[in-house]
C-alpha cells in the first residue's frame, strides 16, 4: 500500500546514498537521497500504530529495501539510514519515551529493530530536530552555520542546529522551544502541556483558533463570522485568507501571532545567537510566496529589533522554511550522513 | 607588581600543562594547570587598560613566561594557553568588538599578540563561557555532560556547555542569557542594555539593590533602614545578612530573586535541557554553605517545577558554582586543553 515517486535520474546522483524515514502517527514517509542532499525517490506507507512497533519496524525495513531496489542501486551503496520519530526520545538507546500517540511503543528498541529489518545502521532523531537539520542541509537554512527552526502546527515544535551539533538535551527535551516562557503573569494562557505562559499557548494553530474564537464570541465585527456561517472551518488558513481580504480582526490576529513569536524568538536569540531563525510547519505552507507572509515576517522582525542588541539584529535572518512536509525525511537522511562521516572521522560539512 | 601563589607540588602534576588567563577591567589573573585541571600556580597583575592593548598583551605574555619558569618547568611542556576576555568577541579573529570598558582595544589582534608575547598558541574565549567551562571541567558541574552557568554579579552573565561545545553564537551573543525575556508586559523593568523585561533587570546585583531601594523608599518596615542609617552600604550581601537575621522584607527580596531566576531558567531548560544549572558570581559567594542559600535553591526549584515537564524536573540539578573567582582562568585553561586535543583529533573528555 505504498506510494512511490521518482525525482532524479541516477546518472546525476552522487554516492554514497542515505535513506531518511519520517515516522508519523498516520503515515511513514521515506526517501533515498544522494550525498549532496538531492532526493532520488520518495515513498510512503501507513503507520498502523495499533499493530504495534515490531510490525511497523518490519514494514519500514521492507519499504527501505524495496525503495532502494526500485531505484536500481544495491543496498551496499547506501551508507546509513536516519529515523525521525515524534515525541520524547531516549536517543542513546534508540527508544521512544512514553509516546502518548503510540500506545505500547514506549521502551521498544525501535532504532535497532528498524536497523535489523532494513539491513542498515540507523541514526535515531526527534522529528523536529530532523526537520531543522533538513532545512540546515538543503533548505532555506543551507547558507547558515547555525539555525533555529520553529514549526507552527497543532503545537509549536523546534529544532536547533549549531554546526554539526543537534541540540537534543540530556532528557530528550532539548529545543522544546514551544515551551519557552513569553508571559509570566497570573493571566497567562494555559499551554497544552498543562503549564502557563508558554509560546505554544499563543502561537500554535490551536492557539490561533482559540484566540480567534474568543474574539468572535466577544462580538467583534469580522468577516470570519460570515465565513463560518457559510460552513467554513475556523483554521489559521481561514484567518489568513480573511486577513488577505482586508478583514481587520483577522489581520490583528495574524500580527499578534507574529508579536508572540517575536517574544519567544528574543529569548532564543539571547541563548543561541544563531545565523538564522526559520518558521516552518503546516501553518506557514504557502506563506513564503504571499504578501501577508512577507508582512508577517516584517512584523516579527520589528518586534525582535525592539528587544535585542543592534549588532545581533543587524545580521539576523528570519525566513520561512522551504522543504515543507519533506523536511522530516530529508533531515533524517542528513543526520544519517552526519553520523556516517563522524564514524569515518571526516567532516561532513565541506568548505 | 604581580602576586604569586603556589598550590601543588609538581611531583603529583600530570603533563601536559595549560595556562589560563582571565582578563578583567582592573586585574588579570593567570594560572598554570595540569592535564587533570589542578592549579599548580596562580598569579595576578594590574590590567592598566589606559596603557592600551599592546602593553597589556606584552605584560601578559611576560607574566606567563615568568610564572611557568617560576614553577621550574619549560615552556615546551605547556601545550597551550587560553585567554578569557569580557564583552562581545569575534572569537574567530581573536578580537574584542566595541568593548565599552576597554576604550581603544576594539579591533586589536589581542589573541595573536598575547600568543606572540608568551610563545604559546592561545585559545580565545568569552569570560562567562570560560567560567562555565571551568565549572564543567573541575567545578560543581564536573559530573555533568552539559550545563548552564548563570553568574550573578553587576549583571547576569551566562555560559552554556554541551559536551565539548561552547555555545558562542554567530555574533558573539551566544549564552547572553541575562537578556532572556521574563516579563513581556508594558510595566516590565528596564534592563542595563536599554531594553525591557530581561532577566538581568530583575536578578542582577544592581537589580536587587534597586528593588530593595524601592521597597525601603515606599516605607515598608525593614531592618535594612537601620543598617543603612548606621552606615552600611545597600548591597545584595546586606540584604542576605538581614534575611538571615529574620527581616521579612529582606527575605521577600531574596526569594523574589529566586523566583525571577526560575522564570529565566525555565526558558533555558526548554531550549537546552542541560544536566545541570549552576549559579555563580559574586552574589552567590558563600551561599553554598549557608541555610539561606539552601532555601534560595529550594525556592528556585519549586518555581521551576511548576513550569517545566516532570521528566525534566526529576533529573535536573540546580546548584551553586564552586570555583568562585578562580573559575575564569581555570576555564580558560580548560578550553586551551580542549582545543589542544581537538588539534590532535583526540577526545578531551576521557570516559
Amino acid at each position: 500500500m505504498s506510494q512511490t515517486r521518482q525525482f532524479q535520474s541516477l546518472a546525476d546522483a552522487r554516492p554514497p546514498y542515505f535513506v531518511g524515514i519520517d515516522l508519523g502517527g498516520t503515515t511513514v514517509k521515506l526517501g533515498v537521497l544522494d550525498e549532496t542532499g538531492r532526493p532520488l525517490c520518495w515513498n510512503s506507507l501507513a503507520t498502523h500504530v495499533e499493530r504495534g512497533p515490531e510490525d511497523a519496524a518490519c514494514r519500514m525495513g521492507e519499504a527501505v529495501r524495496e525503495t532502494v531496489a526500485g531505484l536500481g542501486i544495491s543496498l551496499s551503496a547506501v551508507a546509513r539510514a536516519g529515523l525521525g520519530s515524534p515525541g520524547i526520545l531516549d536517543v542513546r538507546n534508540g527508544v521512544m519515551v512514553n509516546p502518548t500517540n503510540f500506545p505500547g511503543w514506549g521502551g521498544f528498541p525501535l532504532r535497532d529493530r528498524v536497523s535489523h529489518h532494513c539491513g542498515l545502521p540507523v541514526a535515531f532523531v526527534n522529528d523536529a530536530n530532523a526537520a531543522a537539520y533538513g532545512e540546515f542541509w538543503v533548505g532555506s537554512g543551507r547558507s547558515f552555520q547555525s539555525l533555529i527552526l520553529l514549526t507552527l502546527g497543532t503545537g509549536v515544535g523546534c529544532g536547533i542546529i549549531i554546526g554539526d551539533v543537534i541540540v537534543e538535551g540530556e532528557n530528550g527535551h532539548g529545543a522544546e522551544c514551544g515551551h519557552v516562557l513569553i508571559d509570566s503573569s497570573d493571566t497567562a494562557r494555559l499551554c497544552s502541556c498543562g503549564m502557563t505562559g508558554h509560546l505554544e499557548a499563543y502561537a500554535s494553530a490551536m492557539a490561533v483558533i482559540k484566540r480567534a474564537r474568543e474574539a468572535i464570541d466577544s462580538g467583534q465585527p469580522t468577516s470570519l463570522t460570515r465565513r463560518i456561517a457559510e460552513g467554513a472551518e475556523l483554521t489559521p488558513r481561514l484567518v489568513a485568507e480573511e486577513a488577505q481580504s482586508g478583514d481587520a480582526l483577522s489581520t490583528k490576529i495574524v500580527f499578534e501571532t507574529a508579536r508572540y513569536l517575536a517574544l519567544g524568538i528574543v529569548s532564543l536569540l539571547h541563548t543561541i545567537d544563531p545565523a538564522g531563525v526559520l518558521l516552518g510547519g503546516a501553518m506557514t505552507f504557502g506563506a513564503r510566496e504571499s504578501e501577508l507572509g512577507r508582512r508577517f515576517l516584517a512584523r516579527i522582525f520589528e518586534e525582535v529589533k525592539c528587544r535585542t542588541f543592534p549588532t545581533l539584529a543587524a545580521k539576523l535572518q528570519i525566513d520561512f522554511a522551504t522543504l515543507g512536509p519533506d523536511a522530516g525525511y530529508i533531515g533524517a537522511a542528513g543526520i544519517a550522513r552526519l553520523e556516517h562521516y563522524k564514524s569515518l572521522r571526516k567532516p561532513a560539512v565541506w568548505p
